[in-house]
């Protein structure tokens, strides 16, 4: 038997061409073998879910049927909607969103996963996150509209009012640059569970499920609170040396994969210049002395800024409300995680590890309790 | 980098004193160092769950607290009332139990995974299972009962009627028998969205999605699907040979650790021989004819009947409807998925393996699409 890899670092979980992570060189290739920084500028959420989905960027035709499609799968079904409105405003958006996925996709009998259900799954995301945000307001969801494309129907979704073009396309952007990203804890999740033979809905929500850590999704949220606290680049030497003596870890820095700067957050960095530049200040700052403290105290490790650091300033010049930004996470991942699936099933194989005993011997007897 | 290890088979994912799969000699060991085999007689589903958790057996003491704390915690909260009630009556009892448990979970903020929350969520698996039976009957759902235990208390919820002794004893064995099982696909699902960092219900309901293929719970259902098909002893072996001409594979039999005779099924084979005679005998015969067939074919492979077999013909005596196999499979699980998630606590790491690229070379660029 082979040795305990905690974490499973290293170890081959599956073969995949939905994304790859060359953490060596800084790079993140998209299925076909784009590089996230030529898709970016040229192609938005839809035309990249399509590409995770198919393996080739759709045409204007293809574009045009995928975009009617999604636009048609964007309401709940009652039940969906009954259970949304049944939870109590104050739950965590991923609950909510954990919890509604799961009604919306409930059927009376088991299905293999298809590219359909992907399809209304990813569209159905933001009227389900809006739904949520509107309920902690006090305010009634609003229904999504058919005419928006993806990222402006979820900004409509959250504030029923019409989307700013520029706040729609710096939540595009970051929708491009998290649809997938190899094997990362809530897709190796969903081809855990796809594993099984289960379906697409159940994948999907134990994506949510793991994406919900703070370890894993909940890190866009602890880098944007620790830039709350610090609160200007004036202020970020002090707080940060003050952190580091209390063995505090800086959030959005460092990657299990990335060795060199994550090129996602290389884009979002430029974009957050323009998108909130006061914050951006105070981000540039922290992240200049967050290195600098980092690499003096561990020169051999690589610490380079991750996606969630840069991504916190962005989701922020877009008007999300941190609350919400693990949920605009999975908004954008599951594309990734369906596509996941959709691949997986090709040679469909239980995934179901082993395990070391660190138990006492066997053997043991039960004292003679009567059962009761 | 470690070559692909499809299924991950052999590769070690955790160190876990919660229960062992000794496949070579045919041994399920508890945490502390109990056989399944001794604890069965003496033990019920209560025990058993407490000593997965705190990894000793109660005292009289302890177990009245825990029954107590059970008993109290079975009734659903308002919210995941009302979407229990919100799901179509039709609805797979599977993904009833996925949303239901989400619902009932969901709260405000995230919480670190805690003894008891765990007990909270076993508790109430019975009230969910039943309302979702209950509601496919076009029934209301009852209200469950404080003064019955866990299995009583099941068959309650299901049948709103005085639950029969008997039967309960064979529910709460079968439930004994099925708590926990090394590091199966739907335990594993749970211990990788723990390594997040997620909550325990994130945990759960990653779980029961892994559970619900048909290569995992869903085999006891297969089990009882092809004994139906089958119907008698006497067409056993006409059946077999023609279902294996048509190279069909035989439900029940196989598994990935057992390499001999699983003692749950041992233990439930000999329980349904009273349990329900007329199926046993047909399952008696099936299990002599499918051996003796896959032995044939397949000499070199171990080719065991597995727990769903059996416990196919319990439930069954059981008096539990076949559609409910499953969410009765996950009713048992989730004291063994509970236990595994508090005892990885201790040492978190994020479960984020590697994947092995398959598609083309980085480096294509896409079509200069005008972004719309």
């Amino acid at each position: 038997m082979a040795e305990f890899s905690p974490g499973l670092e290293g170890v081959v979980a599956a073969e995949t061409a939905v994304s790859e992570v060359d953490g060596a060189n800084g790079r993140l290739i998209y299925r076909g073998g784009y590089l996230i920084e030529d898709l970016v500028p040229v192609t938005t959420y839809e035309e990249v879910a399509y590409l995770l989905w198919h393996g080739e960027l759709p045409d204007e035709k293809e574009l045009d049927a995928l975009r009617q499609q999604m636009a048609g799968a964007r309401r709940l079904k009652d039940s969906a909607r009954k259970t949304l409105m049944a939870m109590e405003a104050s739950t965590d958006p991923m609950d909510v969103l954990r919890t509604v996925v799961s009604a919306q996709g409930a059927s009376p009998s088991p299905a293999r996963p298809s590219l359909d259900e992907a399809v209304a799954l990813t569209a159905v995301f933001p009227t389900i996150v809006g739904g949520a945000y509107r309920r902690r307001q006090g305010k009634d969801p609003v229904e999504p509209r058919e005419d928006l494309g993806h990222a402006a129907n979820l900004l409509w979704c959250l504030e029923g009012s019409e989307p700013d073009p520029q706040k729609a396309h710096l939540v595009d952007t970051y929708l491009v640059l998290l649809a997938d990203h190899g094997l990362n804890a809530s897709t190796f999740a969903a081809r855990v569970v796809a594993s099984t033979g289960s379906d697409l809905t159940s994948c999907v929500v134990g994506a949510i499920a793991a994406l919900k850590g703070p370890a894993h999704g909940g890190a866009t949220l602890a880098a944007r609170n620790m830039l709350d606290k610090i609160g200007s680049a004036e202020n970020a030497e002090r707080w940060l040396n003050e952190a580091h003596a209390r063995h505090e870890r800086f959030s959005g820095f460092g990657h299990r994969v990335y060795r060199t700067y994550d090129p996602r957050a290389k884009i979002l960095r430029e974009m957050a210049r323009t998108a909130a530049p006061e914050l951006h200040r105070t981000a540039a700052r922290t992240e200049e002395v967050a290195l600098k403290i980092l690499h003096d105290a561990h020169p051999d490790r690589p610490n380079a800024t991750n996606v969630d650091f840069w991504a916190s300033v962005v989701l922020t010049g877009a008007g999300i409300p941190k609350e919400l930004f693990t949920t605009i996470f999975a908004t954008s991942r599951v594309a990734g995680w369906t596509a996941h699936v959709l691949e997986s099933l090709s040679d469909l194989r239980l995934i179901r590890p082993a395990s070391k005993w660190v138990g006492p011997e066997a053997g043991k007897k039960p004292a003679q309790l009567a059962k009761r």
